[in-house]
């Protein structure tokens, strides 16, 4: 079995219990999650041989955070220790009209003021054929916009397939900067994948006919979306998550394929909301898991689908669930009735 | 009043706080519960003389099961104190598209293992009205078959009524031993409960037009299967819950009560699910209740089926409702104004 | 900034966690709440300098209320500590067919046992510019009466603005009791806050065409309540919430202002409920601040309902939320995005 | 086996968790407790038949309280439902310098308010050997300390065995008060339980060179106080407990037993504290206890001091210990070592 | 009422539950605290008026820590509100032999990064008598160092007494740049406090035949280092508190105060440890508080350590005892009694 | 770096907050822990390369312990997942004279009736330097008994050192079948490690003057105890732990290591226990590896020791230490400083 990498940051997570606020909570729930540690995670859920790349600090916290990504199976052996601070950040849940909140506490991270030069690419690719990335890490910092073009021109040259998701943070950096970054590193990624938010915000590339806000999605505005990405990047696949927002409680979820000029869309889902972050990286997940497996189009974006709406029934960023409970799923299984 | 008997397994119940799965568990709330012993506590609340029956071994985990049925008001006078181990269910709950899930961990328990020879049914059913046990007691052991039948056999002779609910459980024995075991058994039993599915599992009695899985319930097809159970084995009382199962936690719920070929159906309830385990089991005390006070037949399933709704907006098995609550609701309150 | 001053009881409040029935709970959630400093403390989060006016023991418990009414920056200053007994509430939260329930256990509090003589109006008016209490006040006791009767007569002298919630309270005085006080002093309040209950239950004044409990409410009924209550108290203004439950997990949600004969309805709101208790209290404050704030009729009505409708999305009484917040919903954005 | 009867009142007991003050807490642990409650459930533990009786309201609360007593075997069914408050009291555990402190909220609750005509003692009191009350329950109310009165006549009169643990509330009565009502009562009690201060404050009995506050307690000095006891009153038998407290965490405790002259003292243990109140309803319990099973008067009082002292190992009131633990550490096993 | 200012960082800080190491933790209790703001605490319970000056962002975070100091009857109008972070520091409760563990992430706090001229000292120190702040507000940066000296200059001009806690943190700064900058404000302070090892830190004074490591402390070695401060800096008064560390759980506490050549040694306490953090600041408070009601300094060290030591009994940094505590303990009472 | 291999079974630990006892729990934690586990995580966290055999079922309960394994690092790759049940044990942890309590529900679980041909110890040897068992893997059942002996020759053959705490287990097997097994298996062992009792217990061999129950432990009676153990069995080294129970929270613990003639005893500790079980395995980790380091014989003993002793104030029975934090201790620093 050929080895996966995903190479981001990961954070201490924080939250209330249940719908607290954060202004009324007395104690808050911890995990450790990021975007790409997310994928990884799931990618080692369905038994897949993952490794994650980052720089964490060698203090209590950061041996949690390790220990966490080893208790899902990740292979840590390829993360630095040393920096000073953890990343955190803080999630209130929202219902019903009440949205849900996100603060980031994740400046001057090990990961973020980490040197391009720690990370021996060469080393870290050995016996890999799929490197991930989101948007989120060049954005930390102009050393891991670097660090990921490294990355991104030695999976290259080794052969290995690349996938990023674009994942648009608009509090890391502006909307112009992650244009222009991520257009130098686009013209490296093999599967692009995005939410019905992120094309426009980071290259302007807007679905007609569409109002995010109001929940208006249009499914041919979403193809040519991708389509311009494909032509514009030259990426084979673009995967794009599409959600509604009924209310903070209920979402409804599907997801688009392109490949080469054809579209396959998934069923749709309306999704009883327990934890809807990290909702994306499911989805992330369950695609390169289902393409790596060489599934049919129509299946990929399935199973893509199914798995994220699964984790939006679960707590927390990470997405535990196994190949076998998505293929259930997927299979038309939703009406949650109870296996004893 | 005269005393009503329950017969069968209590368990220790198992279960992480909220949506989290069991893999995510670090802390799991405790009860107590088994299908006869939920219907025990229902008829207790109901302010009815109930006495259960079972076997528990000697030590702490077996007393404060014992202390949750006194808590509760149900004799245990006549429970046997013995055996070595209690048995365990561990329940996560599901949510949206995600099914909830039992894991039972009950071989061996001390009822399992227990002589028939232990139950002398005559004292038992000193003073008893009316016996009820369920397809899981026969179900544990060859042994406990036996007890039931002798248990069954001695309620006959002793003018008791008797009723079971079929309760297929797959895990605890096949298809065809439940139903040649429930065959002998059946033909003592006055009032046959069933879900929506017991009928077809044990005796292979299908309800046309009806797919469970797909949520597609036929009323004229339960009909059939209420008269072809009391046919075949000379039950007078037939009482089957409807569950329709939109998501996990979202179900349609409603009854039908069938006694000398003429039916009458409940109200149908939408419930936004609490718990929805020991629903079945609440359904059979309120229709014991109702049956007891004698109810008006359409009387008896919409107070069997108020109460199994209401104990789905309750946590763990048992059913914490007073009889003023289900009428309240089966009257037509269904609106869950505050009640200060 | 000019000054409001509320006046009422505040309690302690216990309640199970999560859908926990009262008898189910081994421990409770602590919080302090009563409708006026419900309001009152809106008010503080919204930025206004409020004072609340009350008598609490000098206890330990005392002593936690009050800081509680710090926390929020309620001014808290003029409230008499002494007395012997905090009023203590405790509620159980409903869900589905099965409705929240509330058991006061307020007799013989501080507030309740205080002497009007221990309120100099005159010095707690100075520099006041809206005088808020509600039914439940002169509910508590006959010298209750007299102080909220003594509190209107120092404001209405003072040139103060007087706003009443009728909040009856069955459980504090009959409907004939009621009538009788309140009548009384109505005739101070410039503006009447109500239910969709309050007027026939406090003055047998009723909406045309509405059956509350089957949920049926009609506009054209609750404009001719509006126009009585003014017309016979000659109140400028009446604002009244209409609340349709579906059950006790949906509501709809939505306000009505009537001004000099002329009315404003709010949009409505389909919440999914997480805490309802204090809903009322929400919309008092939103409209106290809306009012001070100048705002016009139409944005009055949906600020008031915006901010009570997001009050109930949050766990107990007190409404957590900034003016940003209610703005937000009130100009349409009700999906509940995440926002980062 | 003959019964036994404790009467007094039980309350509500909210307490924060761990050492956390009442200010400081956000949740209370919900426990049920009483000087006469606790002494029942203690002989419940034993296996004795012991009936509590009280007037307790009629609504959920009152429910959880029956529930609590009948899940440790106490019979409830001679309690009176009804009245419309539940006593609560409020515990804040203390550490190191800072002693526990204990806020009542008792008051007007339905046993203080109860009517001596309720309780029918000829009734109660059918096939009782054992009564058993503290100066708590005088000290309610009038009305309670009459119906002590005709409940010692009653049992006096049907020749039962009369206990009565001084249990001196300075917050219910003054020591006058205190002193008349119970030397008219103690005329009728067969044995006195008291700590270390009860005879002083009650009676103004003291036991010479003994300093309570400073720790100093001398054993000549109790038996004098005993003696006194004795001969005033004409009670046969007057056991004390001799609590020295050194810190909130750790305190010596011993008892001693006076009967017709004699004296015997038990052996003194060190206790880390876990919870130190009910410790000498725990006495009065094994104490009871070790009379009806005639044992020997050193047994006697070391049975009832290592009843109290495991008790102080325990949180909350009531003491859950079986009579094997007792007789284990009474024989010597103190080392609290592991039992697989 | 004259008022008191504190000036420094306060933080959000995060434990896990009971004695779990971080590592173990998967949720943390949230309180917040900072040397001077612990004071501010401590002289709020007092009764006094105290503002706590500092930089807290504008975000929720920020708007807790506003919340809880307003609970506790702080002055927060002088808090600035802007910048990025709130400092965190995480706390992992020691026991036996295994010591307590403290985490800063305070780098880059909105106060470290704040700048001198945000402080309007004039205004800020108007109608009042007493500054307080401690060696940890000029360790956080040049410019807090640089804040720092403005204050005091601004308040010896306007006759305001200082007071400073050495508070040496040696993640913070090196003792020599600690040395050179406290050198600066010493000149300024009027009373200066310390623990055991802070003279020796911060200015290389040391106690002769005292080894903090191995608990031996030498009361001539802190006269002695009391007299060097006190010439070299010209501070009237020096306190000193003197902790011997018997085990995580077990520690001995006492102190002195030493003015114009004079000494007073406090009694010592044995302390079973709740929670040490904070204990020095609780000192501190209680020393200012002791000054201005103007004791004798018997009584002042007295009351400062009778604080301190009732601060260790109870959970997170801030002292919640009031001066009737603290009073009943220097009076003797040590034995932790109940108190009903 | 060679590889280490311990073999046993690991179970679900579950036990009450805090001090309650079973019978009043209401949540249970959750950890997983087992002789042979928790050495493997003691070794795991000093950095060393372990594997850990067992079998596993195969549902969310097994993965929920292998989770539990990798996250500390343990590789799990040869673990065999399958069979029924995972094996549970409920801890109640004991305060003062109340001894700590096990209940163990493990019989028939997947590794007791796992067949001894399902490990294949030549491949799980492979690379691997060091074998751990203990008594208890060989007294789960006559096939563990066989795989034990099993793998001891084949460890043997390939010159691995063997390593055996004897643990006896009174509910496992008999004193007699103990020592007959044993007594086949010890004769493979290099290191022998035991409990002040399990000598006795399963071969007969007493310290003399040793009296266990009451505390006192003779030096020169376990010079003996090891000596008899050595030469009986040829083991080259015997480790014996020496606790002294004086309450159930406070225990003095020490060791003494014998090897060839030799002996060296640790400095004895007094612990304020958090949670000892899992102390004597603490003991086992510490001791391999510190051998393994190649530290003086005084060293080991030391080490083994100071590692036990932090152990006893961690939660759950893992040992939670690094390295540093062991040489801390053992170097001298028993203060339970904090480290800031």
């Amino acid at each position: 079995m050929e080895k996966i990498v995903c190479f981001g940051e990961i954070m201490m997570r924080l939250n209330p219990e249940g719908y607290l606020r954060l202004v009324q909570a007395d104690r808050l729930m911890v995990s450790f999650a990021g975007g790409e540690a997310n994928v990884a995670v799931s990618l080692a859920n369905y038994g897949k041989d993952v490794s994650f790349v980052t720089k964490i600090p060698d203090h209590e916290l950061g041996q949690a955070c390790v220990n966490e990504l080893r208790r899902f199976g990740v292979d840590t052996s390829k993360i630095i220790r040393g920096g000073k601070r953890l990343g955190i950040y803080f999630v209130e849940k929202g219902a019903s009209q009440r949205g849900s909140k996100v603060i980031y506490d994740r400046e001057n991270s090990a990961i973020a003021l980490a040197d391009p030069s720690e990370f021996d690419w060469k080393k870290i690719f050995d016996g890999v054929c799929w490197f991930h990335f989101t948007g989120i890490t060049p954005a930390l910092s102009d050393k891991m916009a670097a660090a990921c073009e490294e990355a991104c021109k030695t999976a290259k040259e080794m052969g290995i397939r690349i996938s990023c998701d674009l994942n648009y943070r608009k509090k890391l950096w502006t909307r112009e900067k992650a244009g222009q970054v991520m257009s130098g590193l686009m013209k490296y990624v093999d599967v692009c994948i995005a939410n019905e938010e992120d094309a426009a915000d980071v290259f302007g590339i807007k679905s007609e006919d569409t109002d995010v806000v109001s929940g208006k999605l249009s499914k041919e505005g979403y193809i040519q979306v991708a389509e311009t990405l494909s032509k514009r990047f030259g990426c084979k696949e673009v995967a794009i998550t599409l959600r509604t927002s009924i209310s903070a409680n209920d979402n409804q979820w599907a997801g688009m394929l392109y490949r080469n000029g054809q579209t396959w869309f998934s069923k749709e889902y309306l999704i009883h909301i327990v934890d809807r972050v990290g909702g994306g990286d499911a989805f992330g997940g369950g695609l390169i898991y289902s393409e790596l497996e060489g599934m049919e189009p129509q299946d990929v974006i399935e199973f893509a689908v199914a798995a994220s709406c699964l984790k939006q029934s679960i707590e927390f960023d990470m997405n535990q669930v196994s190949v076998a409970e998505v293929n259930a799923l997927m299979k038309g299984n939703a009406t949650g009735r109870v296996q004893r």
